[in-house]
C-alpha cells in the first residue's frame, strides 16, 4: 500500500501550515503566520495587532508573545527533519507522534522594544541528534531591528 | 502637597491590577488574574480556556501561553518593591518608568505537559540589586502537579 | 554469570568517586570532591584554594569555577539512576556510554560574590525522561550564603 | 593632570592582557591567551592541555572548561567599551570598579564533543545598555568545528 513517496513540497508545506497554524488555536489567535519552510531554517510572520501590547504606554510587543512565537518558530524547524520524510500515509501517526515531542527548555534575550508593524521570526539548528535538536530563533521588525533572540532545546524523534 | 505615605495595600493592589491584568491587552486576553502581592512573592491564576491551546491531538497548554505568564509574573515581583514604596502622587509618573523597565533575559523548563482546568504562577526574587533583579518562577495546575519553571532576569530602578 | 545484583551503596560511592572525582583532571584540579549520593540529591564540595580565583582585587570564585562545579554536580545526579542499577560486571561499559551522554545545555545565575573558604554545590532531578533528565543546581559557601543557582539540561540512556 | 587622552591600543592591549590574562589564577591555570580585542569582538585561544580534561575514555573538554571560557571571553567584549574610554591615569581605580562589575547569568548550549589541539572562543555584543550588556559567545576548535555557544548577561558601568 506503500508507494515510498515521500509528501511533495506542496503537501508539505499544507501539511505544517494546517497543524501548527490553523489547528493550533494559540497560534492562530497569536495570529501567526508560516511562511518559508526549509529544512534547516523556517520563518514565521506575526502582524501587529492590539492584542499583543504589553505596556499600554507605549504600543509594545509582550514579552510573552516574543516568548511565543520565538518556541513556535523553534519548533517547526525542530521538527522539519523528521516532516520532510513522512509519507503521505504516516501524517495522521505522525501528529500523534507530535504530542510527545516539544519543546525541554528555551531562553529568550530582550534586545529592543518590540515596536514595528510586523514582526519575522527565524529558526535555525544548530544542534540534531536523534533525541534532541538544539536551535537558535531570532525576531526582527519590518525594519530590519532585531528586537530578540532564543536559544531552545527540543525533544525529537 | 506630598503627605510622605506610602499606597496603602488597597491602593498598591489596585494599582497592579489596574496596570498589569486589566490595562495590558495580552494578559488579559490570556485570562491572567493576579491572586496575591507580596513584596518577595507573586502569585497569578490562568484558567484554562481553549485559546491557550497548543497541541490540538491533547487538550494542552501552549508554550508560550507558559513563558508569558511565567515572565508576567517575574516582571510583577521584580517590580514590587519599587511599586511598595510608591507615593499616591507617584503612580503617573512610574507608569511611565515602568516602559524602561522589562526583562532583559528568561529561561524556561517545560517539566510535564500542561494540562489542567487552571494554573497557579508563582514567582520570587532571588536576586535584587539596584539595577538588577532575578526571580524563579513556578507553573502549577489545580492538583499541585509542577507544569513549568523558569528563571528571568528583569532591569528595575 | 549474571548474579542479578546490583552494586552495593560502597560499590556505588566508589564506582561513582572514582570515576567523577579522581579519573577526571579537571574535576580533580578543581579539588571536587563527592560528598553525598543520593538517588534524587547529589552533593559536591570545593575548598577554597586560591587557583580558582577569578578577581585578583578581591578574593572571590572565578565564574567558571561556579559553572564548572554545577555543571559536574548536575551531571552525577541526572545519571545516577541509571548507575544505581548498574550490576558489577557492568561498570566497565557503562564507562564507554558515558562518554555519549553530557550536559546539552546549562544555565547559570550568579546571585552573590562567591566568597568562602569552602562551597557545597547541591544538585536534585526536576524532570526525568527515558531521553533527557533537567536538573536544579545551588552553590553555597559555608555559611550557608547562596552564592548561585543554575538548571541542566542532560541526554541519559 | 589629566591629559584628556584615552589609552594607547597598546596601553589597551596590555590592561587587558594583564589583568584578564595574567592576573586572574584561574583563567592562567586553564591557558587563556587573549588574541583579538575590539570593541565589539574579543577572541581568546586555550591550547588543549590534559588538566582541561572531562571524561577520560574519550579526550574530551570538560563542560566547565568550555563554560569558564565563554564566560571569560564574554566578559571582556561587555567591558570593551568602557574600558576603551579610560584615561592611562584612571587604569587603578578601574581595576577596583571591575569588582562590582560581572557575570548575572550565562547559558551555555554544547554543540558537539570538545575535541581538538586547541579551542578559539570569540564574543561579541548584542545589547549593550548603560547597567547590562549582553553578549553571544562561540567555541570553535582548530578545524573550525563548532563546539559550544553561549549567552551572558553582565553587569556594567
Amino acid at each position: 500500500m506503500s508507494d515510498n513517496k515521500n509528501l511533495t513540497p506542496e503537501q508539505l508545506a499544507s501539511f505544517v501550515i494546517e497543524f501548527f497554524q490553523n489547528s493550533m488555536p494559540f497560534n492562530r489567535a497569536l495570529g501567526f503566520q508560516i511562511e518559508s519552510l526549509e529544512d534547516h531554517e523556517v520563518q514565521i510572520r506575526m502582524p501587529w495587532n492590539n492584542m499583543l501590547m504589553g505596556n499600554p504606554v507605549h504600543k509594545i510587543l509582550h514579552g510573552g508573545a516574543t516568548a511565543s512565537i520565538l518556541d513556535t518558530v523553534g519548533s517547526v524547524v525542530a521538527l522539519m527533519y523528521g516532516i520532510k520524510q513522512l509519507k503521505p500515509e504516516e501524517v495522521e501517526d505522525f501528529k500523534n507522534t507530535l504530542a510527545n515531542n516539544g519543546t525541554i527548555d528555551m531562553r529568550v534575550d530582550y534586545l529592543r522594544p518590540g515596536k514595528g508593524e510586523e514582526f519575522i521570526a527565524t529558526a535555525s539548528v544548530i544542534r540534531r541528534g536523534r533525541k534532541v535538536a538544539v536551535c537558535r530563533m531570532e525576531l526582527h521588525n519590518e525594519k530590519g531591528q532585531h528586537i530578540a533572540s532564543g536559544t531552545g532545546t527540543y525533544l525529537v524523534g
